[in-house]
């Protein structure tokens, strides 16, 4: 199985499955190709949080403002997954969620290119011929490959952690979804209890609820959300507008 | 086979379909995720009218503006298919319709479930291992789970019938779709036999044609559309623009 | 293997896919369903630059604005691919890439159908159907089929070609891709060791680079796109708003 990630919309991802499938009979399962445009961080989260769910499989992701310099393409192993991606950060914080999940040791390796037909495209020219290439290989032993050498480093990227102290925590609005859920780095824990009572978000006002529908539509709540965060909400509405609240914005949260 | 339709947009859809691929092999088929957002009518209504031309399989159908409430899972069979999707009347036209060209009857059951993982994502905590499950068991076989029993009743959603008399017609507007086309619940035979000649839809009027491009674009036009409904539509254009028509507005139409 | 490619958007390509498995166990792989609506020579642009990399397949393309009316169902073969489509160009340029990379003449033949149940969805009335027959006879041995008659001729589409002298060239914007990258037909080789130089594009200097992250976010340049065209862009932007390019717009590049 290849799992494909991007933010490449329509319809470069076709050339992706093709060049992948002149070379694998792989299963390819699309994860999403609407991931936000050059964000790293965003397509961080978005890979984080959905491709732990999958059985053993290489996830392709490529989200890649480098295309083109002199970054690395890089793969990684944990376990029985593999990642291909550019050496942006990309996957680490997936990799890290699965290391912790099943105690296997990310691995780290670099798949060497030389002039490939585009210099704006790896995705077509580079990634998708690395990923068919892992597949086929087997993820146990995609090392045999002579494209594969170890990395001596690759670029890391973490979220950044929230302080939360008795009644107020302060964090940071790591992604907004496409319902407009503006998703913090607070751990949902903060709200451990307190269902019912009013919260504030950076002076806004909004009870804390376990269900959309707790609220009337077009009203504030503030809920655990499934990714196990302090999510800022509005029931059939956008929270991220009734909030005021960007990706990236510092947030306060206060009982 | 389990096909898969939501208005999750980008990217949930996926950890659903890594819940289903952990217990499953099924061929998984996306209907679409781009249901218009927490729209339980507009969901029946495209649902009715693509899942029916599918084979024997299982359908996770799931917009839910209730998560987290406690509104029950439903499963459904009609035949050889099964419906996996929240009890607040979804599936129930669609499975009207299959009963309608099958000659089986529905029948109803929930799937129970407790505490699953998140209040907001039950496409991922309940309906992905749902579906999954059904389609393991099989559809003939599904009752079998010991997390199956039978419903005493299900939220029904039956949509608004028109009234046609004669040279007029009153109904209402049922789903706008992405071209634009304003669909009504008239009847396509309140057009039979009328081709070329104009009609008045609120006010506006429009000749009666067989296809888009029999007037210039940008051009009105009324026709049978795809499902069999009349719909006010604009050759290369917008219909519910042109004829100022929204989902759920009343329309008289009138030679 | 079927691959699917339409200006559908959401949810009617769900109804093509069915009516298909219906008929045939054939992988189904989406291209795209978001080609720019209507628009035929778009479309054509598309298919020519994704089909290509495709393994042998059944490819069907529906973007359709003459649908209901006589346009005819056009079947074509190159080599071992075959082509579904309306008659009107749009598969053409695809298929004379394809004749020209593997040196196989493309043949042409018409799907013959009366009365579909629609007269607006003839993707799935009329092209599901024809694909799915066509992949179960096989591409090799299709016209055996009843339906199946030779094509007397059909509708060509050709790209403008640019004209290059010197320092100078007149082109057009052939498409803009979902980034904003401005696509136009002068060849790449009008760049050919010009890295760094600055080229006027209707009057706005851009200099020519290899990556987009050469110049500053939202900064212009040109640079040679993935198609092997000039292309006219932004790091992180969108070049057709930089530019003030459209598709179909007159593009002068002057170094």
């Amino acid at each position: 199985m290849i799992t494909l990630a991007s933010d490449f919309g329509s319809p470069y991802p076709a050339a992706m499955k093709g060049v992948i499938l002149r070379e694998s009979d792989a299963r390819l399962v699309d994860v999403t190709h609407e991931l936000p445009r050059q964000d790293v961080r965003a397509a961080a989260f978005w890979t984080r949080e959905t491709l732990p769910y999958f059985p053993p499989a290489v996830h392709l992701v490529v989200v890649d403002p480098g295309v083109g310099t002199d970054r690395d393409a890089l793969v990684g192993r944990v376990g029985d997954h593999a990642f291909v991606a550019p050496d942006n950060g990309v996957v680490r914080p997936v990799a890290r969620r699965l290391a912790a999940e099943t105690g296997a040791d990310p691995e780290w390796f670099v798949y060497e290119y030389e002039d490939p037909a585009s210099t704006t495209f790896h995705g077509r020219d580079v990634f998708a011929p690395a990923a068919a290439a892992v597949h086929e290989a087997g993820v146990e032993n995609f090392e045999s490959l002579p494209a594969i050498t170890p990395a001596d480093d690759a670029v890391d990227l973490r979220f950044p952690t929230a302080t939360v102290e008795g009644d107020s925590a302060r964090g940071e609005v790591l992604v907004v979804d496409d319902f407009g859920n503006a998703i913090t780095n607070v751990p949902g824990s903060f709200l451990d209890g307190r269902a019912g009572e009013t919260l504030s978000a950076n002076g806004t006002d909004a009870p804390v609820e376990t269900a959309y529908a707790a609220v009337d539509p077009g009203e504030r709540l503030v809920t655990v959300g499934s990714h196990g965060y302090v999510e800022c909400d509005v029931n059939r509405g956008r929270g991220d507008e009734a909030f005021g609240l960007e990706p990236g914005d510092d947030v306060r949260l206060r009982f």
